[in-house]
């Protein structure tokens, strides 16, 4: 085990100017605690727990939030972080939430595990993160537990990931579609380049060959999480003859219902139209819509789970839920061409 | 919620008959045991957790085993038992081992939820069984919480599997041997027709290809998890030119080696082998086995944990481990042909 001790002498500073600094105390200079961060961190430190006023060794992890949505039960990730925090408070965890947009000019922030190491986290969930993102990178070498929403990092034992079932979720929609006569088939997926969205479209045409359900390269387009991107892809899609859209998200469905209604024609009379979530607004959509759902609740749990199966040396790597077909009013019969 | 007297007046016997046959007492008889079960399932009965005599609910899952060793650390049941005990510990979970061997003669055990309802378990971990077993065609409509290992249920959300992830590990393997300068490489796979069979053919593709190494149909063959079966195919791999074999197992890794040898040739210079599971006998082979991790400990406790998940009414489908690789001596560089 490092201590203090060893860390004062490896720098040559008195043992109360480490503790001060990785106490983050207001006489040590911002210099001096990143190198103290640093040297602890490349010793191997670990931060002990201390005991909280009530006597229990403190335990505390974190949420790190960045481009998603969630003071509110119509966002994605307010069940995200309540299912969280729920399942925190069972197994004694304290959770603080982090919106990284407020940590822009805090410099020790952009190293990950300086920023973990000083607030004394013993693992974290990063959700809404994009890979290109520093923090993202700082995760392929990270000592601290953390989990990933729909994200992966090889070969660090450290980092693990919850996800919904796409293949069962997709092939749940697509069997749903075929009996209803269905075969021209589109998908409208998510952002390029992202695990989730390769994942997606490799079970769309798995599940295609699967069903003997013929796939077009002119019906898979890529657009963005947002109901707009419905309008680049939609008119191909029409023109091409397909009868039923898939889209990666309840959103994105939202736009393209918005689409086809544009161009004359009726969901599902015409075109039929199946979302991917099950956020709150999809009842309300007109027509109601059919979607994936994806337990956000359930997800917030696991990733506590996960997080605490790490944080006591499992090397789980992904935890995968259940995904669920939920039938409602934008999905009817194939019309005749 | 349904209770004793609902099943009484479903059937018209008296209460405390219901009650007697669900507590399995000796003087109801097995034919009436059996309806009362039947009835109390389809109802959606749900055993109420008795007090034990600490006054603490009792709360049992239990294991059952079959076709698999686990009394000694030299068998793969083994750690694996030990770890889902060790966090079924910390979850205070009773754990109950029932070998399935022993059950063949009981004509309630060939009914999975009846079984279950009549032991009173809140769920149960398989390890073992095979896919054709009657006990696996019971869980696609399961009404209990139950765990596989490397096995897949579709749709029912009660049942969820533990797995290593194998793409990782076969991706290691396959890097290690390339860095060796192997490029014609063989797979001798376990048991057609499993689930974790067609993903490891699968996964050994998929990366040969992203490795850019040439796959061979001559040299990818299924085996059985005996070392028996390398004689069988380690001749046709010889004579297709392999310089390395992975297998699926250590056992059959031991069965490679020897075929190896009685060719007169030598593993590591001339053919290199890789094992898969990491079997304490694994480093007492000659020359000491490079194998593919399995954490057995890790994947029982993380079984408990999926268990207890799906208790609580969390949809977890999968839960997977990372792999490593363990170089030993069985790997060197490829020989010049």
């Amino acid at each position: 085990m490092v201590t203090i001790k060893d860390i004062a002498k490896k720098l040559g500073f008195a043992p109360s100017t480490i503790s001060k600094a990785l106490n983050n105390a207001a006489d040590i200079n911002d210099d001096t605690k990143q190198l103290v961060y640093e040297t602890a961190l490349k010793m191997g430190y670990k931060i002990k727990r201390q005991k909280n006023s009530y006597g229990l060794s403190e335990r505390r992890v974190c949420i790190m939030i960045d481009n998603m949505d969630y003071e509110n039960n119509e966002q994605f990730g307010y069940d995200l972080i309540l299912g969280f925090k729920d399942a925190a408070m069972n197994r004694n965890w304290d959770v603080d939430i982090i919106p990284m947009s407020l940590n822009a000019l805090n410099p020790i922030a952009r190293n990950y595990d300086t920023y973990m190491l000083q607030h004394k986290y013993s693992g974290a969930f990063m959700i809404g993160f994009s890979m290109h993102n520093d923090y993202i990178r700082n995760l392929k070498k990270t000592q601290f537990p953390t989990v990933l929403l729909d994200n992966h990092i090889t070969e660090n034992l450290k980092v693990g990931y919850v996800s919904t079932d796409c293949y069962e979720g997709i092939r749940l929609a697509l069997k749903h579609l075929k009996k209803l006569g269905h075969r021209k088939i589109a998908f409208l997926n998510g952002t390029k380049n992202t695990m989730i969205s390769y994942e997606r479209i490799n079970a769309f045409e798995q599940i295609m060959h699967e069903l003997n359900l013929p796939v077009y390269d002119e019906l898979l387009e890529n657009g963005y999480y947002v109901p707009d991107c419905a309008k680049y892809h939609v008119p191909k899609f029409l023109k091409h003859g397909a009868t039923a859209i898939v889209c990666a998200s309840d959103l994105i469905a939202s736009g393209v219902i918005n689409e086809v209604t544009r161009h004359k024609l009726s969901v599902p009379d015409d075109i039929s139209v199946i979302g991917f979530d099950d956020m709150p607004f999809s009842t309300r959509l007109s027509p109601p819509l059919t979607t994936i759902k994806q337990d956000r609740l359930s997800l917030g749990k696991s990733a506590l789970i996960l997080l605490d199966g790490l944080i006591n040396d499992i090397p789980i790597s992904k935890m995968i839920l259940r995904a669920e077909l939920i039938e409602r009013n934008s999905t009817d019969v194939a019309k005749q061409s």
